[in-house]
């Protein structure tokens, strides 16, 4: 059985996830999704850290992806990513599931070859290299994304400690 | 036995938590303290929802009070204060506790009389209302003073129905 590593999107009314699984060289879709949940931030908040803490207990993944955030619209979307992304980082830190963090340039860079592709291309090419299902949802290819990027600077860093 | 309110302060560092217990006119310190965990974020957002799980499941309190944010240095402060906060609502919601938010305006002004007191007027007003401890940390008399904030809120709501 190869590394699995659990990507995630958080946001307080769509939070994308996607698993994957690292071989050798070879990377394969396991299984990807959004949640949204209903009713007030505090409602939504209980929904993300159960259905994340179901998904991980599920799949058990040796690693944990998300995307570092630089950017917000403004103080107060800012607050609200930051609850759901702190639910979600308080998920897999409970399951003691490692924690890792990629910019979105490297997350693009690493589905892509581009740091500035779209959200559009970003998935089409999950569906070639992973053969993720087709014209998924763009919270859930974001998340299989960040899942690709630590794969690769996983694969990545395997190959160099090989050739020494 | 009146009703119990939780107060909670979060941050990522330093989270105070206090809880009051309101009976008919008069309002009860119970306790306080403050969470200041280790480690890496993750490693905090655990240290702070395990002992945030802890107290509430302790003092079973029945309303959760929190300062509404609307004030931030910049985006990225924004974003690690939402993640303590995203956390410390969700140890209340998942207990089912009523969840309220107050404007640090209206949390000073319940505990002073005015809306613009210094964190040291609001601590001092405190141990003369509650009897709280002389001198705790800002961090648990905030939290604290966000329980009052709610005690008093609810207070005048049950004079005015009882009124009618």
């Amino acid at each position: 059985m190869g590394l699995r590593i659990f990507g995630v999107d958080p946001g307080s009314n769509h939070t994308g996830w996607g698993v994957l699984e690292v071989s050798g060289s070879k990377f394969t879709y396991l299984a990807a999704g959004t949640i949204s949940p209903k009713g007030e931030l505090s409602q939504r908040l209980v929904g993300i850290a159960d259905e994340l803490d179901a998904h991980l207990a599920t799949y058990k993944p040796d690693a944990f992806a998300i995307e570092k955030v630089f950017y917000a619209k403004n103080i107060n979307s800012a607050l609200v990513l930051g609850h759901a992304r702190g639910v979600a980082i308080l998920s897999a830190a409970r399951q003691k599931i490692p924690f890792f963090e990629y910019s979105a340039t490297q997350i693009k860079q690493a589905a892509t070859g581009r740091g500035r592709a779209s959200k559009e291309q970003v998935r089409q090419m999950l569906e070639m290299i992973l053969g993720a299902p087709k014209k998924q949802p763009l919270d859930s290819s974001d998340a299989l994304a960040a899942a690709l990027c630590h794969a690769q600077a996983h694969h990545v860093q395997n190959w160099a400690q090989d050739a020494r």
